[in-house]
């Protein structure tokens, strides 16, 4: 199953939609989330919660998207959070030149390139405009924060965050101070952040505005190589490709790091961590890798890094981004600021940081395409069942002899600690392939026999099999099939 | 205990603080959650899902907070969401030249009254700059919607939402259709929303980027007044200050429908579901009131609208405001997309809509200013135990005799579900007082004990007796304190 019918779910069981659509598409890369995508992204977070941050103790922030000017030219975005383009001088459309090099060549081009080394390839390989054959204009920077202004009369000028791990390294003094932190720490927070793409394409794989779970572990350098969690996934296997190779190879993270590959036993762990957390997102190891990131394809922020990525029918797509950022922020933001921001950890020290950058929409997006699958006649979207966007769907067998009354009763009882359907309308098959499609994994049917003994039918999303249960005993059987994992 | 003393734990025990406050303030009116205020801020989220989503069966969702301008021709917000400003000629600050003329009269002003009326009153008056004194310009219309740009040429205008409710609004047609919806019903939204305030003040109270928790209750007009849910709430006692009155008081949803007070049973029932949901925050109803709103005080897309209002050390406070939006927004949206939005009831119908529009910043500060309390020598947020930011504590009574590894045993079979905070440092006692100031409903203690009989002590927050219990019980005896009430 792939991305068309993934899309088309999505629409019609109203996962995720675009955005003002009754307006037309005039504003691409805004998406909405429906009320079956806000429960199944609202538990891909939590399950976040539960697996990175609660189990690893990090500290969670929640920061605010508008931020002023001086924080992004500490970050470094002012200036090189910048795409090239170029425009059609016909048609005025416009383009990123590397892309449009890249598709001419067949070849990646290195991301940093002057404006003068992209002019040259283009002429050289004579780029025309992709629209119209049109001529193009020379190539321009193009920043792709969102600017606004702040207050009734020259306005201060502010950006919406490209990235929310700003708000982490801004709260990273008074968090580390208050909450009687030391060293590693990590601190953590998902949020929405802000791109003015020139090209977002493909629902939420490309987006103007996006959700991030992003992770900052801040850390004491002289210290990574030898770090105590390390043995609790030293043997954990990870699927790695080196900057070196093609392909990617099973390794466990104690060879990983002794043989050089990941750089120290922090940054192995955290990697281990996240592919533990993927796993239980029902995402098959099998279909992800860790790849290295060269210097021509990391951000300018980054000395090293590694895309967590997936295979889709779109092909490898990157889910996180982890990269070592060193103590390239703190350093900026102490230089703007004024502050120091150095603290104490045997001596005082500016913390590096190693950073996990996950995208909530992608991730949700890859979640039902690796899910969503075709069994005969019947499409059922196999998610974990912590994961399901409804829980538990309850139907009345008929419209009558008092079983609506009885199903009702049950819905309010399970209501308030449960996403709930209530359905009524049609064959009991057919109610039974509507919740399929969207993943519930616990259908309640009210029979005849319940308005005699009390019991009701429970049927099993993969099995297909129903199980009678009494009443009383739906709201503990259903705990136990959604509950997250426990330990 | 006031608002100065909320303040102060919010920055020490890092619940709230400025955003980027190593900047200094430059730009007021944005703040941050740290960890213990993200976590109350998610519980009393989680609350209003259980109490009002879920409990009355609304469909929530999740939409992009940048939206193109015709959405905004459409509600108004472009014309209408202005407020009247005049500027020092002097020093060149900026004022609502309203709230001078109130300062100066003592009275309020009508929201509507023209930039000519206000000179007029201003001049009247003989008002200058309560900054320096100096001569006003004459009066503009300063419109709060932060604007930017979407794409890399000719960029298309966009806005910021000014509120939450306007996603709902765009995402009813797809949604009524695909979640096989009948009116009434209720769409739901928890989300950030941003105005340009020009006087942003006091941390969480007026915020240019804040949260909101929104319901639209979409309905047939002809069928509000007698609808089947309101039994449920009929005896239920809401706090009323009629218009016409300077005074509130108490009355029973059948009453204050009986006498024309509150509009009709739709509009009763959703009020009294909200009055609800607050008692279950700890917030007594005695200090919490429904104010009636006249002309002159409504939003200008409202036909009548209720405020509920809480009692702080700041005055009464806005929590949520209740809106009768009419057919307001449908039929602009309507009229500037060129489609029909009506849909069937009975016949063609454009739904009347009526609205629950929460603050969740400023409903998290009430509630810890609600229940700080000063006995004797601690402090103690006495939040309900569902709301603790922090549910358990554990502490080794000592650093040594296997006592720290046993306490931290504990704290890995726990840190998964609940949120837990390990500390080893200080007296006990005193680390009950830290416990005691930010919520902490329980305190688990490993002492000699332990280590014989594999018993540990807790602590409850309110009585401060010690229970001994064993160590496989935990779990379940903090999951049974912390539960969020049922049925």
């Amino acid at each position: 199953v792939g991305y068309e019918e993934v899309a088309k779910l999505a629409l019609e069981r109203c996962f995720f939609f675009p955005a003002a659509e009754i307006y037309g598409d005039a504003l691409a890369g805004f998406w909405e989330y429906g009320p079956l995508g806000v429960s199944l992204k609202n538990r891909v977070v939590e399950l976040w919660r539960r697996e990175m941050v609660r189990r690893d103790g990090m500290l969670e922030v929640d920061g605010s998207v508008i931020l002023p000017e001086r924080v992004f030219a500490a970050s470094g975005h002012l200036r090189g959070f910048a795409d090239p383009v170029v425009e059609c001088l016909r048609c005025g459309s416009v383009h990123r030149a590397d892309k449009l090099i890249e598709q001419i060549i067949g070849a990646l081009v290195p991301e940093k390139l002057s404006e003068k080394e992209l002019d040259g390839l283009l002429e050289k390989n004579q780029a025309r405009c992709p629209k119209c054959g049109g001529q193009l204009s020379k190539t321009r920077r193009f920043n792709m924060m969102f600017k606004l202004g702040v207050g009734a009369r020259e306005a201060a000028p502010a950006y919406l965050r490209p990235e929310t791990c700003q708000s982490i390294f801004l709260d990273f003094p008074r968090v580390f101070r208050t909450m009687r932190c030391k060293l590693p720490a990590a601190l953590a927070q998902v949020g929405r952040s802000f791109r003015n793409e020139i090209s977002p394409r493909q629902g939420l794989i490309r987006l103007r505005e996006m959700i991030q779970a992003e992770i900052e572990i801040f850390f004491n350098p002289a210290k990574a190589g030898d770090y105590h969690k390390f043995r609790l996934v030293e043997d954990c296997e990870l699927s790695i490709q080196p900057l070196d190779s093609s392909e990617r190879k099973p390794f466990s993270c104690k060879q990983a790091v002794k043989e050089g590959l990941i750089a120290n036993e922090l940054i192995a762990y955290y990697m281990a961590l996240l592919q533990q957390f993927y796993d239980k997102t029902g995402i098959p190891g099998s279909e992800m890798r860790y790849r290295e990131m060269g210097a021509e394809e990391r951000a300018f922020y980054a000395e090293q890094g590694w895309d967590l990525e997936v295979r889709t029918s779109l092909g490898w797509l990157e889910l996180v981004a982890c990269n070592y950022r060193t103590d390239y922020d703190l350093r900026g933001h102490a230089r703007e600021s004024g502050r120091d921001l150095a603290i104490m950890d045997e001596g005082k020290v500016l913390p590096h940081v190693f950073e996990l950058s996950m995208g909530i929409d992608r991730t949700v997006y890859s979640i039902m395409e690796h899910s969503l699958t075709r069994e005969k006649e019947r499409l059922v979207l196999k998610v974990p069942p912590y994961l399901a966007p409804i829980q538990v769907a309850v139907f009345p067998l008929v419209n009558r002899k008092g079983l609506p009354d009885e199903a009702k009763r049950i819905h309010n009882m399970l209501r308030t600690s449960f996403d709930v359907f209530y359905d009524d309308s049609g064959s009991i098959g057919r109610r039974y392939r509507r919740q399929d499609e969207v993943g519930t994994p616990c259908c309640v049917t009210v029979d005849y026999q319940t308005m005699e003994d009390k019991t009701v039918t429970v049927r099993d999303r993969d099995t297909m099999l129903q199980d009678r249960t009494g009443v009383d005993a739906i709201l503990g059987h259903i705990r136990e099939k959604v509950s997250f994992p426990s330990g």
